[in-house]
């Protein structure tokens, strides 16, 4: 039984996930008038603060699923590592947006860089890696260095593996160390920066994507946004948004995603893509105050199957997205009293290392 | 016992009332990872959706009040129309922001006008009315048209009567038609328009208006707010901000406040205060999207003792603020997909007449 797609101010949005994400999407849906129901595992999660209605159970647990799916009117998520019998039950008994189609397709690595190369979209080159002779054989074909990722279930560089050149290795230790898991090792990509599109696509297949970003990580975590990405044609933003589009009509996408990139200049600059996330994302937070629609906005819009906002950056402003991570937030009330910075905080306990407390979005004039 | 005023990210913000004021200022208050505890009559108040520690309970409920004393940290409100003894009882227990005692100075329009022209600023030529004999002398000491108010719980035109030129009327049966409360008779200003100043003032006593607004009302209630306010001289704008910083410096007040004001031009463009707002300000929603700080930020900013931000106009763009009145609200999809248009709802079942639903904001090219 499916719910009619067209939800109206009043309407309780479901999302599953407690986190910052789920909790700026949850504010977003506030603003339209719109109710939220938090679905996550930890009584503790940042976004319950912000809604009403809560349910705190496993994301296995069908029972508290198939109530949580008959109290909202639809569904959606801030993670794509959603077990695909959730995405199932929850799609069966409710609207799931975006689908277990899209979470099928990108919460496993292997089936994301096949389903992209099928769209004639490169990615960094890979073999499947199930045993220790797989690895021996795609290193081999591949070449050093290479990473050794887990098919599912990573994230900010947990589940993965360098293998530099020279480095003694031996194939069954290193897979044990990953859990032995199905793996996937990716190639090496010269890539000058990384970059990302954050995009959102609405029911009826309206797409708008959100200026190209560039990215810099430290210990694999986002640190730093800019946009627009500085020294990149004009060319390679418009071959970013039409990729990231490709990949939205494929999936039948319903809300925002992001598609991570490499930036190489060998060969002449090109973009290839790193991996898809299907949801709203990091890079896409200098949006609240830097486009006249966020991407949490644009999420909500796309999920109400309402029509999509106005992308553009706020008053053509360029637009820095610094992430605060552990105690880095502990300088809060000094970025609040820094002209022209909007701190946000997640309201999170306690500020552990590696652990995303806030982030700070700084406009500055464009001088392109 | 008074708790220290220092508050920081993670601590507990209590607000009294439950409208679209108090969800606004919990959703700013998100942002900075504060929690939210709000405290109303009603169980189906707007505000309570988006908060996760909620009291229903009566606005004279003293051990309510204690108990929800208890569990912030700082209590502000939406409201002016709280009971005295209410905000003794929360002075007492906690910290109150803005004051008790700027509380009693603006509750109260007798007391609020000769506060006003105790600083030297000018009002409407008033007298205190509480019998027929009073109203009789008020008329003919003020002539008419005149207003009378009752002193405490107007708004939005309620509790007030119009007396024209002219007309035959039985003071007693105006005075029964009020409640025979204590009331106060306002003489006639002669206005071209309305105008407003919107201003924060920290704890620390640092002050920040945004700029001056023109209001049109119809029906009594708010329906346009335009920013800056069309055809008025600097010498203008900076006399309104004069008058909000001497207001707010004699009150001691934290958070934010508005004085309404009437723009004069007879023997000279000049301002006469209509009333003083001890709260957000429904001329101030332009500030979510218009102003660097909104509105919303700056009163969590101050009642938290936090530095106050930056309230100039986000790129220095003209902002119109439309409100969605009663069925207004029903154009909610059609305003969704008006380019650069912001649409905000509260979250309101019922749309009655004359009930407001939501606003649109509007930035524009400032022409000037």
């Amino acid at each position: 039984m499916t719910k009619t797609p067209t939800i109206a101010p009043g309407a309780t949005i479901g999302i599953l996930g407690g986190g910052q994400l789920a909790r700026m999407i949850a504010l977003a849906a506030a603003n339209y008038g719109l109710k939220c129901h938090i679905y996550a595992p930890d009584a503790d999660s940042p976004a319950f603060e912000v809604a009403a209605h809560s349910t705190v159970a496993a994301y296995d647990d069908a029972e508290a699923l198939a109530a949580f799916a008959a109290e909202v009117d639809v569904v959606t998520y801030e993670f794509e590592n959603i077990p695909g019998a959730t995405a199932d039950i929850l799609e069966s008994r409710s609207v799931l947006r975006p689908s277990a189609r899209a979470l099928a397709t990108t919460q496993d690595r292997l089936t994301e860089k096949r389903f992209v190369n099928g769209l004639g979209i490169e990615t960094a080159p890979f073999r499947p890696v199930d045993t220790a002779e797989d690895l021996a054989s795609a290193l081999e074909a591949l070449g050093r260095p290479a990473v050794l990722k887990t098919r599912r279930l990573g994230y900010d560089g947990k589940g993965q593996r360098m293998i530099r050149p020279g480095e003694a290795i031996d194939p069954a230790a290193i897979l044990r160390s990953l859990g032995d898991v199905p793996c996937i090792l990716e190639g090496f990509v010269p890539f000058e920066r990384e970059v990302s599109v954050v995009a959102a696509r609405g029911a009826d297949g309206a797409f708008a994507a959100f200026d190209l970003c560039e990215n810099e990580h430290r210990d694999h975590i986002l640190a730093l946004t800019r946009v627009p990405a500085p020294g990149l044609s004009e060319a390679t933003a418009t071959e970013a948004a039409r990729i990231a589009r490709a990949i939205g009509d494929a999936l039948g996408y319903v809300g925002v995603f992001a598609v991570e990139m490499f930036l190489v200049r060998e060969g002449g600059e090109r973009l290839v893509v790193n991996e898809i996330a299907p949801r709203v994302h990091n890079s896409g937070h200098w949006t609240i105050e830097g486009a006249l629609s966020s991407q949490f906005d644009q999420h909500v819009r796309a999920v109400c199957g309402w029509p999509l906002g106005d992308p553009s950056r706020t008053g053509g402003m360029a637009v820095e997205m610094e992430n605060l991570i552990g105690a880095d937030a502990d300088s809060w009330a000094g970025i609040l009293g820094r002209p022209g910075s909007h701190l946000h905080l997640y309201g999170k306990g306690e500020a552990r290392p590696g652990r995303k407390m806030g982030h700070v979005t700084r406009l500055i004039p464009d001088r392109r």
